[in-house]
């Protein structure tokens, strides 16, 4: 396939560039058990990941007002720190737990993955973490992105299409001059719906050992990558 | 004065990174003049800067619907063009030669003196300039924003306030942890009107030998500076 005339790469940031699980179980253990979290941290970064898809649905409905997801996080762990009795944090701690979101760790692949791909392609986040988290995640994990996309600046969600049509605007870009990366299918395909071009990278342990979603590209991607630097291989820039 | 809570600093970017003069006569007079624009190119540099302020007033009156600045510099292109009696562009001519923003060159102290702010702190343009337009030209220039913010994203044009608004509830943080960087006091006072600290740098032959603006920073200000690597040593982080 002829991809001559993609002038930008568009990426899902949780899951795709960050591992979100890992980031917060070691930052959980690490750090907030001492401090009166005493949970089972895997299985608090499932369930507060968990809340993520039904927060947002929520907002698309109209049930809550637009909130970026700093907000919607801050919601999610409140529910469940009362789920769990954890009456140890102050306010202060919360909001500093809740950050946990801004310090998630790449991939290892993905700094110099980033870097050789930006040599060729405009390189923008597009991802449902508001422009602050990705801003503040980026320097947390040592690589810059040529423009911080985000679904706050749509004001609408993945999978919405304005999301896509937004930065595809923004960049100045057609929608077939923009490649979407991500490790989930759902976002491939909404983002070839509006015209984008797609890349589908692995990332078999994202939920953890007994990951069931993802595991697969749907049969509509254009490019399949073992991880970014793959990715830069295939697309012939290294 | 103690700078110890501002996190993040805004820089105007047309005069206080890029030389937009200098830049755009040297690509008339090394490439356009050839392809038959003869004119006189730093008047008409000048010609179609001069046209800027006026434009997004059009816009800001209502007298223009919104539009970016790439649309703003090709009416005022077009319009010049037609006074100079060019008429030997063709549209993709005069696409490119619009695009002439999208390629200005940093002051020579910029690359260095963004490394050094951008240890401590998150570095980001807020420009009237469109998105595309600023992450074209950093690429070209060699720097890396943190953010890339533009009147766009508010669909306001400075010095209107809910810019600077806009800017700061994006990176997530108060008026007053944001440094607005600039070389115009009118940017810096528009700025400091909403709360944020501001840092007025040098650039006194921005306008050319005979520049009469600017020259002097408004007492208002909290930081003057030579240029970058100057505004870098007196936050102490070199």
């Amino acid at each position: 396939m002829d991809f001559s005339d993609v002038k930008a790469m568009t990426f899902d940031v949780f899951g795709t560039v960050v591992d979100w699980r890992g980031s917060i179980i070691r930052e959980g253990e690490d750090v907030w058990t001492a401090k009166g979290v005493e949970v089972d941290w895997p299985e608090f970064a499932d369930s507060w990941r968990g809340g993520y898809g039904p927060s947002m649905q929520r907002v698309r409905n109209g049930e809550l007002p637009w909130m970026n997801i700093d907000a919607l996080h801050r919601i999610i762990l409140d529910d469940l720190l009362a789920q769990h009795k954890v009456s140890a944090l102050s306010e202060a701690d919360r909001v500093e737990l809740n950050k946990v979101w801004h310090r998630l760790n790449p991939w290892p692949d993905v700094v110099s993955g980033l870097e050789s791909l930006r040599k060729r392609f405009v390189l923008a986040s597009l991802s449902n973490g508001n422009v602050a988290l990705l801003v503040n995640m980026a320097r947390h994990g040592g690589y810059c992105w040529d423009c911080v996309l985000s679904a706050e600046l749509a004001r609408h969600y993945k999978p919405d299409p304005e999301v896509y049509q937004t930065a595809a605007a923004l960049l100045g870009l057609k929608p077939r001059e923009v490649m979407m990366v991500a490790a989930h299918n759902g976002d491939l395909k909404a983002s070839k719906a509006v015209g984008f071009r797609t890349a589908f990278v692995h990332r078999p342990r994202e939920f953890g050992p007994g990951q069931t979603t993802d595991l697969k590209p749907d049969p509509s991607v254009d490019v399949i990558a073992k991880d970014f630097n793959d990715l830069a291989d295939q697309l012939q820039i290294n």
